[in-house]
């Protein structure tokens, strides 16, 4: 094997156009083979293992630094990066992350995971080069899918005035998760289809350098280039086709499906789908195609992540004008909410938890301070054993201190499309719902609560003494520790069910005081900022005693779920031990 | 007068182009002289007199709909829309704000204030009227400053592939708020040297249909390009060169400094200069200025808003290459800050509370997930009588609650300079500093403090059975509060200066259990999600006494501050009452 060789960058120097050819070969199989093993990015990294090969044969990290946007497509950089076992080894499979981690090695210059940072960030190393008056060569690589993202066109904006070295490598293979779309994309067609010539060109028009490579997927043709370009003294794009999945058919012919796959996707990709069971997911998607139906302005909405929530093809050929992507554009997407909303269609707009982050000030300006009456569906909610990069616990800090918003977190699935149909038609609050991230639960029963009467917690059964507030994910979790009480300590707990994230039931708090000693909160989220607190601070002059449960404010990797609620304390037996501190103090 | 005709746009729809030219005196005139007097923006809303009365002669609002970026171009519309009297009758002059407001008014659509959602929240407006199968236009009004803010990017991406009528306004008068930098603006130069006609062209690139009106201030011209262009079927850009000041000599030829101006700016503009005393702002430009000349890897960075942190035109000019204003970008201004600080610079970054808002996935991911050791300056922070779209409350909870991310809250001149200093100088944590946004209090007495002992609260003042912690820029209040407890109560409290917002001192809190029964948090900003709530969820399962003060969730809109503090109970007698309660039932 040619890759036996390689242990750093150094090592590639020498290598001939076949050696190279034939790495890429094996590279590819490592990827194939452990991606489909372990699950993970499969399509983005089995384009770029060529450009990897020929950036690290051109330029020498880490003195010539290159930040990979997303970073989902370091893989090929990671195997020539000293990190190869972690491909080769199937019992090292999972000792390396999905991203760039500089902790792993000295040629990952930062840990990102979400898109559209890298211009910026390389713009950032890039001056601190020049104040320092060194040398070498500052890279970003970024896909098509990411440049779509405000972060990438700040970044571009500026980069395009350095008056230095920083090279930008456009990784153009027509994807961004799913198909592209906007303006941009059109104008990246017409370069591909005319060989970079076109006069219209977005990059010239910033005032960038331009460098086209047609053949994205041939380490020798990328290497002529680079050569270019390399110790070039001002701002350069090089735009490259490159094919996503490349070398793997079934990727090639579904670059969606294998954009992220689950462990032995690529096994089962031959068998007869396993036929569905309800889900969260696609009890939301059957509401929105009924409702459409019946309302033309019903629209559904992704930035550019529709697995997310299961926008799939027959979901959208379905909606046809009523379903838009709107690419990697989380702000826009907010704000194209707002104007929906505002202009009377009922926009329904789903986000990954990790990535409602970036739209903070939209939500806030574009969205609540109008009151616009749009509804955002946040998926994966909750704790996790996600990479750093990747967490999902911060959606409630973040969205529940915004004035006006309504944010719901519903437990069963009749709660649920009770809180969808009356977010979709009411018009006077924007209004946001944390779609369950646990199994469905259905109660049977249909839910005919009014939610614009807003913040009226639920009581899920009445005791006295001690009160167990379960937020959302976390109810059965308060349902569990309930019984755990009554068995251990003899006393019955109320179960509450708060159903409103961004508000505080004042009078049934209120009413706690009469017969209750202990209010326990429990949210699936980080605790600072949360929801927990607020209730800490309600009962703040009281002599209520409040203990809140939830995740520790940091960034967690890949620690496994249960030894984070382990740390966290959010185990029945634990917090038994925490009351049980309280009432023996109470004893004494 | 013209204007004395005109209460509603379709009164302008037979005025002669002499007529109008007369009423873009007149509102001039109107504008030059309230501005001068109340203080607001007065060069970007002389500069677009003109473009406003041909938007309302030519189209019908409001079914023909126009969205305002940041709005503070919108007095000649107000003028135009039924709300002269705002402008003419001095008795009437706060009656309106200063931006769009749908309460005011048909014809204003949203509310704004931040800059670069006006092509986003129209594309949702055409959007909705596609879908509901109505007509209309649909016009963005935007100025090249704000172009280069991400979200007007994304919007202009998708605006560009919506198939049908959406009609977005360039204003390009050659500034931001201060001069225009970045690859977008070099283009929009060589487009008006050109007269629109130059073949690399940003807008085209992207596929718009695209018109340039070289007069930009002759109602006549713009008149007729907005004729050709109303109920077009497709997105298309007009490009219109207009003058920022425009009538006004004064502004004309200071641009920057007329972009905002404080009441009687004008009347001044002829006199000496005050000679400025001592204050938190020039303290920290003449901190930076020292060891920029010490240290050539300090960088100070503003997102286009360098009136905030008093990076006037001698500062820039001093600093040279360790000056860098990244247009408005605030997501870039970050990630670049942490590329900075990544590659070994010293970046200290300048943005001012309410437009920190912008950052929040960036401060998470680009900035604290690395710990990139970069400085943020967090300006003006507090409850505020300003605007609803400029309120500054909101920063605490939303950086405090992002992990890694060490938020310090100095509350005089030798603590300020002593944690800047730490901070700029270690490599260890991202910071951010929030910039007392009071009168500059001296202790005389040089800070010693060790701040990478993190987390430690200072106690100000020994005292028992009441604590008050009193954050930042309410340490003054936490005292006064002190001695009117003393003098009433004749309770001698505990008085603490927190100085980190981002962590809590377990040590000294558990401390205080001692000889302590009640804790007060005193905050300048939202108490939802802030530092308060945490120290009463640290001592919710304790006998302590929680009373958490600061600001409520809400968008306050040009509320007196006192009246606010009233509503929040943020007064010594207030917060006495509330003693007394907790007292009195402690008695019972």
């Amino acid at each position: 094997m040619i890759l036996d060789k390689i242990n750093e960058p150094k090592d590639l120097k020498n290598l001939s156009n076949e050696e190279t050819e034939l790495l890429a070969c094996e590279i590819r199989k490592l990827i194939i083979k452990k991606v489909n093993e372990t699950g993970g990015h499969m399509g983005p990294n089995l384009g770029i293992v060529e450009t990897t090969i020929a950036l690290h044969k051109v330029f020498n990290s880490p003195v010539d630094k290159i930040v990979f946007d997303v970073s989902h497509q370091c893989y090929p950089h990671k195997i020539l990066t000293g990190r190869k076992e972690g491909f080769i080894d199937p019992s090292k499979y999972y000792i390396y992350t999905g991203y760039t981690a500089p902790e792993e090695s000295k040629h990952d210059i930062f840990k990102v995971g979400h898109t559209s940072t890298s211009v910026s960030l390389a713009v950032g190393l890039a001056k601190a080069r020049d104040l320092k008056c060194e040398k070498g060569n500052i890279i970003a690589l970024i896909g098509d899918g990411s440049l779509s993202g405000g972060e990438a066109f700040e970044g571009l904006d500026c980069a395009a005035s350095l008056n230095s070295n920083i090279i930008i490598i456009v990784n153009d293979n027509d994807m961004s998760i799913a198909e592209n779309s906007g303006g941009l994309y059109k104008n990246l067609e017409v370069l591909r289809k005319t060989k970079g010539k076109n006069d219209l060109n977005f990059f010239k028009a910033l005032g960038f350098d331009y460098f086209y490579v047609e053949e994205g997927n041939c380490v020798e043709k990328l290497v002529e280039t680079f050569e270019k370009v390399k110790d070039i003294n001002h701002p350069t794009i090089v735009h490259i086709k490159t094919l996503k999945g490349c070398g793997l058919k079934e990727a090639e012919e579904n670059k969606e499906m294998f954009h992220w796959i689950m462990p032995h996707a690529l096994d089962n990709f031959y068998n007869e789908p396993v036929v569905e069971q309800e889900n969260y997911t696609n009890i939301t998607t059957n509401y929105i195609l009924n409702e459409a139906k019946k309302d033309s302005t019903i629209v559904a909405i992704t930035p550019a992540t529709p697995g997310v929530s299961g926008f799939n093809k027959k979901f959208r050929e379905e909606l046809k004008n009523q379903y838009v992507d709107t690419g990697i554009t989380e702000q826009h997407a907010v704000a194209f909410a707002s104007g929906l909303a505002k202009n009377g269609a009922k926009p329904i707009l789903a986000v990954m938890s990790s990535f409602i982050q970036r739209t903070y000030d939209q939500l806030s300006q574009d969205l609540c301070l109008n009151n616009s009456p749009a509804t955002i569906l946040v998926y994966w909610s909750g704790l996790t054993s996600a990479d750093a990069t990747h967490l999902t616990c911060f959606d409630i800090p973040l969205m529940m201190n915004i004035p006006n918003l309504v944010y719901l977190a519903p437990t069963n699935k009749e709660e649920y499309l009770r809180m969808l149909d009356w977010s979709v038609k009411q018009n006077k609050y924007s209004t946001a719902i944390r779609v369950p991230n646990i199994e469905l639960i259905s109660t049977g029963i249909e839910d005919k609560t009014d939610y614009s009467i807003l913040n009226k917690y639920k009581i899920e059964k009445e005791g006295s003494k001690i009160a167990i507030l379960g937020l959302g994910n976390f109810l059965p979790l308060a349902n569990r520790l309930a019984k755990e009480i009554e068995e251990t300590l003899n006393i019955k707990p109320t179960v509450i069910n708060p159903r409103f994230i961004t508000g505080i039931d004042e009078e049934l708090l209120e009413n706690l005081k009469k017969d209750h000693e202990i209010v326990i909160t429990l949210e699936d989220g980080i605790l600072s900022g949360g929801f927990g607190e607020k209730i800490a601070s309600f009962y703040g002059p009281s002599d209520i005693k409040v203990l809140n449960y939830g995740g520790k404010k940091e960034f967690t990797d890949r620690i496994p779920l249960d030894k984070i609620y382990e740390d966290c304390r959010l185990k029945e037996n634990l917090i038994i031990e925490d009351i049980n501190k309280i009432l023996n103090l109470a004893r004494i």
